[in-house]
């Protein structure tokens, strides 16, 4: 696949992908403290579980880094490091990689000399970064040998919203696992729902797939019922945001209604996921909390008013699809199929 | 409810308000023959079974009124008429009420009065749009009285697309349930799912009940199921583009899966549509034409394009909800629970 530069370092500085503005326009912002990171992850500069995490995690970097740079080399850097710590964990509630990412560079704080401690959190950042790309082509690996094979014709796999590698460090989740059955067997066709209300589908994901060279057709999310009875889907890919340690999955808004379609129509449906994206946790989903985005997404399409005035608007990001309508996860530890509490732990051992 | 100018007859032309570009601008818009009125039906300047059907009926008798003036009374009517009524036929494929209303007009042509005719088509015009409000008022009677009743709480109806006044001579089929039951209990809020591509719920259904005082919260199509796990949504009603003999409804892209997930959810699923919508001579849902639109539809928004280049499209206009997913088809002559084939036919007796 041709690289996406998605998040990452450069001349001291985090950069990113504006997502926002994608596919119309390739620009990359830079961002120099722990808010600027903060507040691009809560505008959707960058939107994605597991990218979400490497970009909290480099904003972790860079607000030490402006600081030693601005005062030295702080009393206390827990102190020093604290508001910026709690700008990025709420900058959006429901993918859990956020404060996975966070959990895992906090520790550091207290436990590294602290003249190093700007280097070895954008080493940690770094290794975050490192290990999503390798998870992503390890779960593509895996969930390419259990999508079903079909005779004399394209497979046909659809996917919601964006779990691509614009949503990760790179390659991608479900994109991952489409990815690499597309590089085993090219006869692999994608029909992407463009995913109302930000269009991750119609622009994200069609424009990276379409970058790779992989067939890819566009419907809106209201239609993959139809094409379900039709016989024009063989199998549904998504990724998560936060999987429950029973197993019930919270992804993108509509995810839910294509799993119980797909249940109906008898067609696999499968989630991947790397480990990070597992909250042990969250009991079940509905311990999972669901943001409700800005209205305007709803009522707007690129700044331009669509909806009646004086409309009321219901907007939350996420729902959850229990468990059971879940054919199988696929982590970077290998392929968990129908999963319940106790393949999911075991996971972790 | 406030009178809408939806489709109808002024100084010797059809009008009709322009639904493409509700509610940003009100405009209405005349035709001078079935040539226009055709092409007026094929770009969706107005949409919705019913009002298709006024339509057309207009379109007929605006063909007969332009021939006698161009021409004086033609020799054949017939053979005068023909390429119009041919370029109404084929104007949109999936509405029955379209090819209903020519039916209803064409037998005239042989047996009126040539001198007669232009008068005697519009006569049966505006009794087709006469007839079409009365039985819009009439469902809404029967509609009003099957809804779940809810204690302490408004009660909260879904609908999809729009099947409102817009949709038909005023007043609306599934629109006009709603106003009715809003009517008799003004405790009543409604759900409307915008409707991609065309954003019918988002453009004409939030602002036709908007505009007569009913609450309205507007969700994208993909939020339904997660509405209804949450308990949010008690009954849905919707319209239809064509039932067929055993109880299959087509409707807009979208309905089929609302009509599963109510199923799943044991929430009461209502199809409201005129006898000038039941199509005896489709057995099933197979039977049923599902046109497929311009793919502009889905890849702009007013104008601007959305989707990556080089994307594939598809565009059905419309699904098939089978009827064991119906509650109720709710029509003139009363209520249809459980629909099915012998329940239909009785309807006709």
């Amino acid at each position: 696949m041709k690289e996406l530069p998605v998040v990452g370092w450069q001349e001291g500085l985090v950069y990113m992908l504006d997502q926002r503005i994608l596919p119309r326009e390739e620009k990359i912002l830079t961002f120099q403290s722990a808010a600027q990171v903060a507040q691009a992850i809560t505008s959707m500069v960058i939107r994605g579980a597991p990218a979400i995490g490497c970009a909290a995690a480099f904003g972790v970097a860079v607000e030490a880094y402006r600081l030693a740079k601005q005062e030295g080399v702080p009393l206390s850097w827990s102190q020093a490091l604290e508001p910026g710590l709690t700008l990025l964990r709420h900058s959006r509630p429901t993918a859990i990689n956020l404060s996975w990412a966070l959990d895992r560079m906090a520790p550091l704080i207290s436990t590294t000399d602290p003249v190093q401690l700007p280097e070895r959190l954008l080493q940690e950042a770094q290794l975050i970064h490192a290990e999503d790309v390798a998870s992503c082509r390890s779960m593509g690996r895996f969930g390419a040998e259990i999508l079903p094979q079909v005779r004399g014709r394209s497979l046909v796999v659809m996917t919601h919203c964006n779990a691509g590698a614009l949503a990760t460090a790179g390659y991608g989740t479900a994109l991952g696992v489409i990815r690499a059955a597309w590089e085993k067997d090219n006869n692999l066709q994608v029909i992407a729902t463009e995913t109302r209300p930000f269009w991750q589908g119609a622009r994200l994901t069609a424009w990276e797939l379409l970058r790779d060279g992989i067939a890819t057709t566009l419907i809106t999310d209201s239609m993959s019922g139809y094409l379900m009875s039709q016989g024009n889907i063989d199998a549904v890919v998504v990724g998560a945001d936060r999987v429950a340690a029973n197993g019930d999955v919270a992804n993108k808004i509509g995810t839910y209604m294509h799993a119980v379609l797909a249940y109906r129509h008898k067609i696999p449906f499968y989630v991947a996921c790397p480990l990070s994206t597992i909250d042990l946790r969250a009991v079940d989903g509905q311990a999972i909390p669901i943001e409700e985005r800005p209205t305007e997404e709803v009522t707007h399409c690129l700044g331009q008013r669509i909806a009646a005035l004086g409309v009321g608007v219901r907007n939350p990001a996420f729902d959850v699809t229990p468990a059971q309508l879940v054919t199988a996860l696929v982590t970077e530890k290998g392929v968990v199929e129908n999963p319940d509490r106790q393949k999911i732990a075991k996971l972790f051992l």
